[in-house]
């Protein structure tokens, strides 16, 4: 998420009750998860272990609750003792969850063209460009952008939040919801079936691009990117943070793990899972999904063991 | 189902034009079925080989279409030759179906701070506790409870009717509905994704116990129960009358079959099948599920299967 | 899709600019994928991969892009270079999709005693029967029959377009749609559980016949007949022009590949997936499906793979 307008560590530290160990008139673009965070941006750690790995990201500014670590040149802390309550203040703060009284909100921009059949719930700050057709009951959150020539059968939901959880065991309720700030970006020409779920990004996009194609009850997890001319058939699902590259094709009910990639043109056959990253141009089958040719043989393979089994005991 | 008001096996035995054996001015609690009967309740059997079950549980009234069974102490009998038409009777008597053209029917009870979002329709006895948020296009069917501090995303149903039939192969319509008169209760602290169907018991209640997180299309059968803290990834499907303890986790895909139970804190890794019970405490894979660690030694075993029929060929 | 009054082979080949070779006075009764296509009909080919299988059709009239074929006796052509923009014109001209601001259109008919709930939207041409119940959140989309005591759970869309796309990797957006013109028709006492998908025939209708039951998220697509009291579990997925003889049963999760016929009274297990054509009357399981008692001493082989390795090894 970008700040609406120049924010400083100053600024933000009062927000959060947090002591700023660097610049605090620097100015903060906006906040951030660390699988997207851009220079100028702010992140958030808790936990010791992914310490390192935020202060050597693109963030600028970092919410830490910890002030002995080594801050690498230019970047500024801020201390305070529960960073994850930090980022839900800022996210409450600049991006809160309001009610909505109308199916359709007011400020809505849709292109010429473009039909919105009846019972469509459009949220805050969506934009809708040209030659659309969104199909009836079908639910588009907060901030979507929408191409032109899109097509969103009935029943899909666009921009559902995050399934992202700060964990921990030690409390009554142990999953505390990493709000989402983020956003969905539909590029032209993209169709998504009926029933779909796409899920917006935690504080970036989930982004689906030029000319992409999805059957119906297909699953996309938040901050997941999606090529140009993907072709995915129906319910297939996506973990979050996942990249598939232009002109991938999965096909039924395949599952894909998150923060993996899947390259360029690749097939993966159907009910096939997904479990780590795949190189383009490859068709693959099974789980853990390879190679087609080789995972077909070893059901060959599995057939002949009572003939190895007999063969074995005569001797 | 509980009667609504003090009902007497005689005015149950009119209803239906069966005949009392037993105590006619014993008071019914209610009316559920074998799975989840209760003392004072009636069950109904009509197949010879649940008699024994039925008459067995703690059932204390018996809809039955045979007078020649031991009936225990203490228990009676309501004869007639149609027990599940008897059933249907009752419940359409106590719970009819009836048609709604509110959105929002009247009688709902929703706590302060919750949020309706637009196009959601409630139904009939609907309560709803504090500072939750119900997102456009959800559905809440009659009889549910929801606590507070309940997320309920987009295009979600709560309440459908069990998938649940009386089967006869020699009649023409094979499947005859069991309709339902349960409900589902969702406890404080739950969220559930966009997309995701959660069935009313048949009889007695679907339960989502305290801080249980689903993600989106997620299935929940009817009279299933989903334990506190509990953790399901996309498109996990889990059928009826099944037992999730607290703190299982789920990932994407995984299917539960019917009247099983999975012990505390197991995790069943993504696409897994679980068609019987698994113990507490330990990670699962695959189809049947077993635990993790040996079933993906079997991955390898499989592939060393060619290296072995050559071993054994040139001998 | 037929057309809604005579129409002759002139009258088309104006529509769509091309050159009748033949009777151009012959009369045209609709126009028909190749799956589906009858006598009288037209159908449309581009691909010289394809053109016998179109010219020795059923199809009375082709549309193609060459003239140098063997044309059958009796038949005609249409010759035209772009037949696929001539299929979609002809649709767009005869069945074109237009916008609707009411919930439920004023033409449709509705029977006796059938409810309708809130939020349910109902598109143009569209018929249901007497004694139905049509729950909350349902789409119901243009030219869906539907017949008597059938229930639609909440949140399910019937009538979603096919997912089917004339494909060119040489253009930027690589998958065009056939835009479809076909419908659903579900007969008597059908019930369609909550969160499901069916998409319309293509040209022709998408059929589930007397009886048949569905849990919650089944898909079905387009052109796919489903027979009489077939019963499908929850998040089974069906893919196109897929024949489904009466009184097969699909438990949990199965995935059903595309224009394969599963004969009458057959069984597929939980999680199953079947590429090709299976016999009626027995049970199956697995990827691929196959007899589930064959199947399951699979699994049983796997485990032994340890032994035999040792065995093997020891001499």
């Amino acid at each position: 998420m970008q700040f609406p307008k120049q924010i400083t560590l100053q600024q933000i530290a009062t927000l959060i009750d947090a002591e700023v160990i660097g610049d605090a008139n620097a100015v903060v673009a906006g906040i951030n998860e660390i699988h997207k965070v851009e220079k100028g941006d702010m992140v958030f750690v808790d936990h010791p272990k992914y310490y390192n790995v935020c202060l050597q990201s693109n963030a600028s500014h970092i919410i830490i609750n910890n002030k002995d670590v080594q801050v690498p040149e230019g970047k500024n802390l801020l201390y305070c003792e529960q960073p994850f309550e930090a980022y839900l203040t800022i996210v409450n703060h600049f991006r809160p969850f309001t009610s909505q009284t109308k199916s359709i909100n007011d400020d809505v921009e849709i292109g010429e063209g473009t039909i919105i059949m009846p019972n469509v719930f459009i949220g805050k700050n969506v934009k809708i460009g040209n030659n659309c057709i969104i199909h009836p009951n079908v639910a588009i959150m907060d901030y979507t952008e929408i191409g032109n020539n899109v097509v969103i059968q009935a029943g899909t939901v666009i921009g559902s939040d995050a399934f992202y959880y700060n964990t921990k065991k030690d409390r009554d309720v142990w999953y505390k919801k990493m709000q989402s700030c983020g956003n969905v970006v539909i590029k032209d020409f993209v169709e998504i079936g009926a029933g779909c779920t796409i899920d917006r990004g935690v504080t970036a996009s989930t982004i689906i691009s030029e000319g992409a194609k999805m059957d119906n009850m297909v699953h996309i997890g938040h901050d997941t990117f999606v090529g140009k001319n993907c072709l995915f058939a129906a319910q297939v699902g996506i973990a979050g943070a996942t990249v598939i590259e232009d002109g991938v094709t999965l096909w039924g009910q395949v599952g894909v793990s998150k923060t993996l990639t899947i390259g360029k043109n690749a097939v993966v056959l159907a009910q096939s899972g997904v479990p780590s990253s795949l190189k383009g141009g490859k068709t693959y089958f099974g789980y853990p999904a390879e190679e087609a040719s080789g995972k077909r043989r070893e059901l060959v393979w599995i057939k002949r063991i009572p003939e190895l089994w007999e063969k074995v005991m005569k001797k």
